[in-house]
């Protein structure tokens, strides 16, 4: 690893080198390296790239790191990932991707992932997105996340993309059984020309199951953002869709959350606001002696956060 | 008149016979009474089925009735009015239509409606759709209403639906000028099997302008409802969505609201909530002495006033 790979390590994953414990850290499409351990088994895919992630019954206080970095531009890397939880286990999974793309040409990743959670585990999974560079060379993510919670399950999912991604769309797809739950922390800033699309589908399938999506998003420069969801309640159930945006500069963000309650047991609730920083807020903060540009940065700091 | 037209007329546009000052009474297709005034001018259409309402510029305190009845089956009626309403002008105008079918065949009314507002005026539009009958014949309202207002111009339409329709298909447009304002206030109950589809693209172009959207729906039986919204800012605007939907029995809503901010300067809200009465509602009322269909029926008739 160079000093580049460490920077992105650091930046999409919170690592400062080789973690400890199930990790599998994936470069330009190969594998840079691999640690498997009994309660957390790595097992790579022989038909296409990718690996399965087993995390054994009971497995708590464990966490895997699978980062992926792209450093070289004319390259598209799609990968496969499918996790399998075990009943009762309870996990942390870290799992961004950082592209650095001095090129002239696009670099992309797409993670196509899958997770399987048995009866009442549970799962972190964060995932940040990063992009940096200084050619023309575009900078893309597609990621793609199926979730499968059956009873008692609790998936919290912590998406994070704070830079440099040229264009990225993101669709997470979910079906929450029995007293499961999903939790989705959405944070996102565009900024220059840069698109971003981001849809979930949730499928509220189980009696008493819930969900809880809140995007918090940052559009500046001439970027701009489409968020769209589709919360099907089939039972009685509980979801909530939370999509609120600040707008700078020439931006643009498009909201559409569609709710569908099927079952007359079905709650939903969705909300949204989308508008530019309240001039009483920067008068505050200006009125302590900030610049405009620190306010400014100040609120948006403090809204992502 | 029979006693059904003066029933219908009743419930649709709260008339005790014949209104005062202009209106424009049409029954199964054919006109059944027509006042002109001075102040509101109506001027049949020569090339199609329908009338021009011309409000003088500086016409206030006025109103102007112009009910649909339709009691047989078996009959479509598509009707195209145009209101031109003056500047500075405020009145009420009161658009009702009531079907009553006892045939097996189908009655349908659509009324195609638009409102040209001048700068500064201002116009409260009240449309109330209610079918009765015993047939087997559907009864349908297919409306869709335009609405242009200029500079300073404010319309608000409460449009109620509140019993008997099999099928309604509504669709609203509306252009808002610089400090133009809109509001809605829809109410909507269905039952049985019947379908209600309402549908809102709003662009909000002019500095300053706003529109207000308060969708409040009861379904009932195995009946479904489709709300949609676009909100569409296209500069320094401020708009608000709101669909409260309550579910009984086997029904289902289905809510989509859109928010468009192509403008930094724009600020979009939307909220939505689609659930069962709170128990806790029921039980309080329930403890006062009253039954739990009485509680109920307590509830649906606040929420919708």
């Amino acid at each position: 690893m160079d000093n580049l790979d460490k920077e992105l390590l650091e930046t999409i994953a919170d690592l400062h080198g080789i973690p400890e414990g199930s990790f599998n850290i994936r470069k330009n499409g190969q594998l840079l390296a691999r640690n498997s351990t009994a309660d957390i088994e790595i097992v790579p895919k022989t038909d296409k790239d990718g690996i399965d992630i087993i995390v054994k019954a009971g497995v708590t206080n464990r966490s895997v790191h699978i980062p992926v970095l792209l450093t070289v531009g004319d390259f598209h890397d799609t990968v496969y990932n499918d996790f399998y939880i075990g009943e009762g286990a309870d996990v942390t999974i870290v799992a961004g991707c950082g592209i650095h793309n001095d090129s002239a040409c696009a670099s992309e990743h797409d993670g196509i992932h899958t997770f399987y959670l048995s009866e009442n585990s549970k799962v972190r999974y964060v995932e940040k997105h990063y992009a940096s560079g200084n050619g023309e060379g575009k900078k893309v993510f597609d990621p793609v996340t199926y979730i499968f919670l059956k009873e008692g399950a609790e998936f919290v999912m912590e998406s994070t993309q704070l830079g440099g991604v040229t264009y990225t769309d993101r669709k997470t797809v979910a079906t929450v059984g029995k007293k499961a739950r999903l939790v989705v922390k959405e944070k996102l800033l565009t900024d220059g020309e840069e698109v971003a699309k981001t849809s979930f589908r949730v499928l509220l399938k189980g009696r008493e199951s819930s969900a809880d999506i809140v995007s918090r998003s940052v559009a500046k420069g001439n970027s701009s953002q489409f968020f769209k969801s589709d919360m099907v309640g089939k039972n009685a159930c509980f979801g909530h869709v939370e999509c609120d945006g600040i707008l700078l500069g020439g931006a643009r963000i498009v909201s559409t959350p569609k709710i569908d309650a099927v079952s007359p047991e079905a709650s939903l609730v969705h909300e949204a606001a989308v508008g530019k920083i309240a001039g009483e807020q920067l008068l505050k903060l200006m009125s302590l002696g900030l610049s405009e540009q620190e306010a400014e940065d100040m609120i948006i700091q403090g809204f992502l956060n």
